[in-house]
């Protein structure tokens, strides 16, 4: 069994993939918490200064019985055997985003966190935008008609050079389109199902670069989702849902909120901060956080989509 | 809450889609079981001669309160709705399998039927081929090291003029493969994971008619699949499994198993009596029997499968 965290004791995690995402949020979030203290970190290449280093995460998970929490910000290809090796060696795992590169082993590492009485955390950065709990509370008693999510962005701006992006598995524009899932399914009061689903393949990419999307609930409501890959000048980040009772609009990926057309004043972007505060609140009650759903309407949408056929996407 | 179910009075049970299946398998099934007495039948179209018969589900909910079941055997498309329906009637519920055209729809009919009360079974019928239990209890205290699943058929004996097969949520040979995906997740000791796939597309279908998949568990075992949807001459439906102490193989769909070579004597094929009587298990108890990890595996590889375009089918 666990031993309680106590309060004053900052728990010790290690970071294991020292890549853009862990330099840009999961360092400085942990630097700035309380309930975290760097304790180590896990890298093939580079180290970072000050910091105890290891190469191999189970050189860490042998030498540092003291560090109890890892994050991974490894690639989602080989997140599963890392995360599977860090449970069975009894600590508690955080995952970036996606959780893994397939439904299944997502299923199999919540199953063995259970078994092994440890905190595995799911992690979709985007539900932890300032908008998207108070969008969640003012639905949660709401019936929702249509909602429309745009996400529109342009690959050669935040995907510069990443082929892998491109190539089977990479999920092409579900990449940052499973982030409006991720709001999605946290925000509607009710689960939503694929009903139909159209995809365009560059001809020469294995992934889509755009999907538009068609969901329903159980109760009457419909969702329609537009990712696009190829949008050029201002971005699109958008969620829009109308119920019985008022509309409500998410812009800015959640960072912003309207109810009927008036923009409701929201806390400062911190989406990382909020994540490692969900991760000590897991910790301190020993459960764990692990939906899938958002990762479950990717597979459907690849399984029921039709594909079309577009122009080949050069990076340049 | 249920009332408990006395052995000697059967389940009124209405079966939903009067198609092949149906008329093959359930009617059959149903009348020789002891558990259940067929008591209406819903079809669009034609009824069966001596039996109550409705146009719609909504008129048997409405008008059979005593009829406490329903098998629905409609296509997958339409299952969602009609699923739904009946829980929130407060009936239970039996569904052909796959259980839904997505995961999404099949893990929202668990969670509704664990908030009714209700009994939903997702069947597999597969898994009551009579060499599957068998071959699990052999398996289960055995260390995989590798399975070989070959499921080759052929499309124009099996499915003749089933355009559907070919259209966008069809399936294509994924349609008889979760077949053999659903034996392969009942005998396994461990639950495996997609790691890449292989699907052959013709250049005017929209599903596959061939695929590879290679998958691993956490613990060093690994299984590969072959289904091909071309096969003429002899038909294969086989696993074989290679273990630290001996090897298994199940051969025609499940129907004989060998081990180490030699022929194990099976009990003569009723798949869908075992799935009737297994349906009056979880009535009794009072609980649900939905594994969607067959749908789960067929999704993965959609989304994270290489495509490779090949020769334009033809029915005929």
């Amino acid at each position: 069994m666990r031993c309680p965290v106590k309060a004053t004791e900052p728990v010790k995690i290690a970071i294991v993939g020292l890549g853009k995402i862990a330099h840009d949020q999961h360092i400085p979030s942990i630097g700035r918490s309380r309930a975290f203290t760097l304790a180590a970190t896990v890298s093939r290449g580079s180290s970072l200064p000050g910091f105890d280093h290891y190469g191999r995460l189970g050189d860490l998970l042998g030498a540092r019985p003291d560090v109890t929490a890892v994050a991974l910000c490894v690639p989602p290809q080989v997140r599963f055997g890392m995360a599977w090796e860090a449970l069975q060696a009894g600590r508690d795992v955080l995952l970036e985003k996606p959780p893994g590169a397939t439904v299944a082993e997502v299923q199999a590492l919540a199953d063995l966190a259970r078994a092994k009485g440890r905190t595995l955390f799911a992690t979709w950065h985007s539900r932890f935008a300032p908008a998207v709990a108070p969008a969640k509370d003012w639905l949660a008693h709401r019936e929702v008609k249509t909602a429309r999510i745009v996400w529109r962005e342009d690959v050669r701006k935040w995907h510069p050079g990443q082929t892998w992006i491109w190539q089977a598995g990479g999920m092409g524009v579900f990449d940052p389109g499973i982030n409006a899932l991720s709001i999605l399914t946290e925000i509607m009061p009710h689960p939503v199902h694929l009903t139909s689903a159209e995809m365009e393949f560059p001809e020469n990419c294995e992934t889509p670069i755009a999907a538009r999307l068609e969901f329903e609930d159980a109760v009457g409501g419909t969702v329609s989702a537009d990712f696009d890959f190829r949008q050029t000048g201002p971005q699109t980040w958008d969620i829009a849902v109308e119920t019985s009772d008022g509309s409500l609009k998410l812009s800015a990926g959640g960072a912003k909120m309207e109810i009927d057309g008036r923009p409701v004043d929201q806390a400062a972007e911190a989406e990382y901060d909020g994540i490692y505060a969900r991760f000590a609140e897991l910790l301190a009650a020993g459960s764990s956080d692990v939906d899938a759903s958002p990762l479950v309407h990717v597979a459907d949408a690849f399984m029921l989509g039709r594909r079309i056929v577009t122009d080949p996407f050069h990076d340049e």
